[in-house]
């Protein structure tokens, strides 16, 4: 077991230093690599297997709801940018610019997509004429850039890979109904495929997308207690159809403004499954989104029949699981720890004697519970591990959420939770912006959102004392 | 029929100008649109459609041979881009460069990735170390910009679709197997799913790629009689593991350079289906690569039980097939253009009188032959129309090429057969570039590949007259 405990020595624990655990998981689970352009990774193929398993489960998640994939330039023209006052303001600080095609300058400048609101608007202007165009629901999946000063894998990097969907309808209340829709189908697909229980509502003005009516947003609460904005969903109403004069004939022969919704979700989910489900032996992987599920590691491999059998459990299993064997000539000890290290949710151990006895060993990843099953059960038998596992792992990270959660009538209250009880702080607000800001510089907590479940933990702002309109969920966030 | 006539006409005949044909296609059948941005295009829903099923039956096969999906940042520092002397030069004067990021210049431009040998390149170096770490065989999708000057749609455009894969290999011998193993795979996957006949090939050094040892080829003939390059494989020796400094150490403990491969395929092969397969009709497509495979057209729709017949067969084919019912209000000729513009291949009609008989009519796209079949046996003959339809796509497709593939033993062969016989022409080469460069300047025709395939067609080179040493296709190209 010596070379199994150098392999684990190599990660910081979570509680001496929950940044560091982060990164050494990242690098160790070999997820991800930094490169010579600064600020963006390289996804490695553990890494980008998770995100193909997400884009695989939620396109079909997707397409159930009637969304249809397209796909837009990752260039848009400087002045197409500049149409709509707020989205500018909000993302021209942080665009990269195409000056030169070729040995030539350019004549306008191109930004490199940080989100594709415009380009959208300008093919819809053309797209949609009649009622009878619409809806238009479509979504990309692509890379977007955005030269953020400090990047941490997965959660912040200059270029990241995200879906976004743009949607256009006749009406107010149908926008509002698909921002909603999908807000909820991002919730799901969070709960039920990768075990992160999240909280649903609406941020505020302050904390809105730039040129959004309304945007709904997703919130997880990691491991550390800090919060993690995971998806988001945007009502933009028909302001940006008036900026670019997107208009259509209704029923009654009349020009009308069209109401558009985005929403988008990126490889930041993969830094939400790290924090919510990882422990101080690596990655944790809920089976749904784990690339391999199962793990077969041979226990004196060189004696006879122990390969064959092997493979042959890989063979009976991979009917209905993503199964490996690790039958490379490293230690057993060293192969449970890389098996731990990715997260792969269970290791079938099988060796002469469980050959013998027509048995096996199973252990499940995260509980580190060890069965002996008879190899007649096997099939059976991971097929309830893994379900338990899926489910026990959003009970789990639902307990430590709600552990992770109080309540704050006053800022004396407040700033002692912030410090003491990291987590979410369920507080009211008056409204005013002014309050959200002192809140922010005195104790580093953020609004996440105004959820839709709302509590009265009492009728005053929590900050300003002034009568409170919603109760608000506040925390440090990455 | 008058509306049916209206939107046929909107096209214009191959015959009469094959390149407007191509163009109204494209348009017609909803597959792009032009943007704001020059040179860039939106692939709309049918579009991209098609390009899912290309990744998604591709990516499979490339997993059936050992490919793992990586992704690597869309940026190339200036410095990284020159360390190989044949890549730069080669790509440099069509690259877009990256020079602020937010509202500061950077201190080294980036260029967007015309492709990406280079990152790859600086990524392996640290990723090897020892034979333990080979092979590596990476791919990924991605979008990849050239900045050209003439761009048309799918065939050549500024911002394009693709996969690259990049290897590494401890051995001359496996990096060459693999390069033609991956050629293997385009050429399988163009005939068996897109129907698309093909020859292959070596590139003459004139036609490689900018720093390959070898390029290797697919090439398809589209109706016109001009030759498509639909996908390429190329070994680069140990050329960039010096450049960059890749090296590994071998069994016997000893440093060596690996040895490296790459290979492609674009959203050019979108074109290649459209100019192989399409009609006056419009666009007519192989069934395993149909987005909707059949379309329901109700006849007399307003009838009692029409449209619930014809959602009851939607639900019963949709079991096996990618199904649509058109319950729109237009007319079914009209509805019938439409379907045949978007080359759906197989249609069903079905109306009152066809439900008290318990049959419909099947349509199929590319023969338009009409079938009266008994509705319980429509899924067993969709199944063979589609099967057949499949197989008899390619059959038609090869026979074409080969009626259109002539040989030239002298210069004035070869340049009757250009102009009067548009196709390939297989001819005998020296060798020397000064041929090559010759023939293409007397009559636009580029040397497409030395086919695997010899064969001897003169024992001289048709251009100069001096001992031949390889037989050669040629042909003006997209």
């Amino acid at each position: 077991m010596a070379d199994n405990k150098k392999l684990v020595e190599a990660i910081t624990s979570m509680e001496v230093d929950f940044a560091q655990w982060y990164t050494d998981v990242v690098k160790k689970a070999e997820l991800i690599d930094y490169t010579s352009v600064k600020g963006c990774m390289v996804f490695k193929p553990a890494g980008y297997a998770i995100w193909e398993l997400i884009q695989s489960q939620l396109d079909a998640m997707f397409k159930a709801n009637g969304v249809e994939n397209v796909y837009l330039p990752m260039f848009i023209p400087e002045s197409l940018l500049q149409k709509e006052k707020d989205h500018v303001e909000g993302f021209a600080p942080e665009v990269a610019w195409v000056t030169h095609g070729g040995l030539n300058p350019l004549q306008e400048r191109l930004c490199v997509r940080p989100t594709s609101e415009t380009l959208f608007c300008d093919f819809y202007k053309n797209e949609i004429q009649s009622y009878r165009d619409l809806p238009k629901v479509y979504n990309q999946w692509c890379s977007v850039v955005r030269w953020e000063k400090e990047t941490r894998p997965f959660l912040r990097s200059r270029e990241f890979l995200w879906q976004e969907g743009h949607t256009a309808h006749a009406t107010a209340q149908d926008a509002e109904a698909r921002t909603i829709q999908m807000l909820n189908v991002y919730a799901d697909f969070c709960e039920q495929v990768l075990a992160i229980p999240v909280i649903k509502g609406r941020k505020t003005d302050k904390e809105k997308f730039a040129g959004a009516e309304a945007t709904y947003t997703i919130e997880a609460l990691m491991h550390d207690g800090k919060a993690l904005q995971s998806g988001t969903s945007h009502n933009f109403g028909d302001g940006f159809a008036k900026a670019f004069g997107i208009q259509y004939t209704d029923k009654e022969n009349k020009l009308q403004h069209v109401h558009q919704t985005s929403w988008g979700v990126s490889t930041r989910l993969i830094g939400g499954i790290i924090m919510v489900h990882g422990d101080d032996s690596g990655l944790v992987l809920p089976p749904r989104i784990a690339p391999t599920q199962i793990m077969i590691i041979p226990i004196m491999q060189h004696k006879e029949g122990v390969l064959d059998k092997a493979a042959e459990l890989k063979q009976l299993l991979s009917a209905n699981f993503r199964v490996k064997v690790d039958d490379t000539d490293k230690s057993p000890g060293w192969k449970f720890s890389e098996q731990e290290m990715r997260g792969i949710p269970v290791r079938v151990e099988i060796g002469p004697k469980d050959i013998a006895a027509n048995k096996c060993v199973i252990v499940r990843r995260d509980t580190r519970e060890k069965m002996e099953v008879s190899l007649d059960e096997l099939e059976a038998k991971i097929s309830e591990v893994l379900t338990n596992m899926q489910v026990e792992m959003l009970e789990r990270a639902r307990t430590h959420r709600d552990s992770h959660t109080s309540t704050a009538a006053t800022m004396a209250e407040f700033a002692k939770n912030v410090e003491e009880k990291p987590g979410f702080i369920k507080a009211m607000w008056c409204g005013d912006q002014a309050c959200e800001d002192l809140i922010k510089e005195q104790t580093g907590a953020t609004s996440r959102c105004m959820p839709f479940e709302q509590e009265n933990i009492s009728d005053k702002c929590v900050c300003c004392g002034k009568p409170a309109t919603k109760m608000v969920y506040w925390g440090r966030a990455y």
